[in-house]
């Protein structure tokens, strides 16, 4: 193994903005000796082969070059994992490692419970990662080798997780710039829902809600810069969202009820003119995010 | 009068970010022959003079200067209109014209009816504006000559308004170099409480919201580029914000209850995994808002 060297073979499962993007990073970094790629659509494979993302495509889990593969890094949505993991997990060998890149994590946690019967040893080998980073692009040709150097990447590990190997994935995140924190996975879906998940529901729903207004479209076309930072994130994909607001829906619908409490707090305080408590809760809002400051 | 001077003696009543910029503006341009300003702290209107701002400060509507003034600028909170205008409107010369800069409308419309039996043709030669321009910073410190360069200017004529009078505001407001638009004032307060003040509603209270969850303030630390844009807005002004969400309550409710039930839609496909009309949702939103481009 070449020094720096981390992974002998790596296989990526999902090579689009995020699957890309590490391996690119890892390319660059000589963090692994020989990069695999799959996708459930074989023209995404290729392309990312064209881009130089991947040294070869692999057609599925019946490919021989499964076999000896150390590293799976998941990057599809998490709705797929369990279908997926079915599949390749009998070629993969026992020991390979492997880590994802979703941004819910209970979800999987579960999942995992429901194949380690079928898998032992699954959960000790595999490491939760959620890197903060992203966004509108995607697809293979978005990926770019430095999309996590100083972004954050959250791993949850799981008490059966393997030390030896959590230590290899937190060496592998770091190398390839992130910096890193450790959660649980409960504390991860309550935190990211609480600053990612409620604030994308509310952004679609507010844009969704105008647009059922019958001058909606026409209101909107007046937008300043208030409307546009507001409704940046409500034109990410749908069908990503609609993924992370199912797979977290208990931390995401409690965080919403803490919401919907606040809105009709206020609501009520607008229809009874009561200016007190209107500026009390305007004035925490402010004082607060006057002082943040992005990590 | 010099070429290009539209009124002789400007008054400029409050004399901050937005009074301040219009008084640079006009003078830069040439616009106004004398500047004269009034700030109820009388400090305020020193720092203004001090800042080239003002040729000249008053001290109150007993000041000989008012009775020949040719135009009055009001850029003061919209709550302070009728005590300010019954105060001066007596010294004032009774062709005097008289325009504003604040972000609701309709309530001004009734002050002006209140008004109207006490100072006869008052509606006739004031004239509502309101420029798309502002943020987080005020005081006459922050005022700049070019606040309105490129930025809207929506104009909402009354019925009863002399049309020589409205003629030489949107000329004003015209080589300030704001781009007009005109509509009613019921028009203008339903369009900017969708597009304005709704959102700014739910940042302040999303944001209030997540601070009332034990682990808040910890949470929103992480926040990414998605929260730093969402929430934005929420480090604005809560005595302006308590101002205008009381001064425009109708329409701004109104569109609440849009959201409100939008939002409500969105829970129960959650809740009951109805992945249709969660997805139908949020591709709506998605759709319109990836299209969308500022004016």
């Amino acid at each position: 193994m070449a020094k720096g060297t981390i992974f002998n073979r790596m296989l990526a499962i999902g090579v689009g903005l995020i699957g890309g993007s590490i391996c690119l990073a890892a390319k660059k970094k000589g963090l692994a000796g020989h990069v695999l790629g799959y996708s459930r659509k074989l023209e995404t494979a290729h392309e990312a082969l064209k881009l130089g993302i991947v040294d070869e495509c692999i057609a599925g889990p019946g490919d021989s070059n499964v076999r000896n593969v150390d590293v799976v890094v998941l990057s599809i949505p998490v709705r797929q994992y369990k279908q997926v993991l079915t599949q390749f997990l009998p070629s993969l060998p026992p020991n390979c490692l492997i880590f994802d890149a979703g941004s819910t994590k209970s979800d999987v946690a579960v999942m995992l419970d429901e194949l380690e019967p079928q898998f032992p040893g699954l959960k000790a080998r595999f490491v939760l990662a959620h890197p903060i980073a992203g966004g509108e692009s995607h697809g293979p040709a978005a990926a770019v080798a430095n999309l996590f150097e100083g972004r954050n990447c959250v791993l949850c590990s799981l008490p059966q997780t393997n030390p030896a190997g959590l230590k290899k994935v937190e060496n592998f995140w770091a190398a390839i710039g992130a910096k890193l924190s450790t959660m649980n996975a409960m504390d991860h879906d309550e935190m990211f829902g609480a600053v990612s998940h409620l604030p994308h529901l509310l952004a679609f729903s507010y844009v969704a809600s105008v647009l059922g207004h019958p001058k909606g479209a026409e209101f909107m076309k007046e937008g300043g810069a208030g409307y546009r930072d507001f409704t940046r994130i409500a034109a990410s994909s749908p069908e990503m969202w609609a993924d992370i607001f199912q797979n977290n829906s208990a931390a995401l619908l409690s965080m919403l009820s803490g919401f919907e409490a606040n809105i009709a707090s206020l609501r009520k305080a607008i229809e009874n003119g009561d200016r007190a408590t209107l500026e009390r809760i305007l004035a925490q809002a402010s004082e607060y995010r006057s002082h943040w400051k992005q990590n």
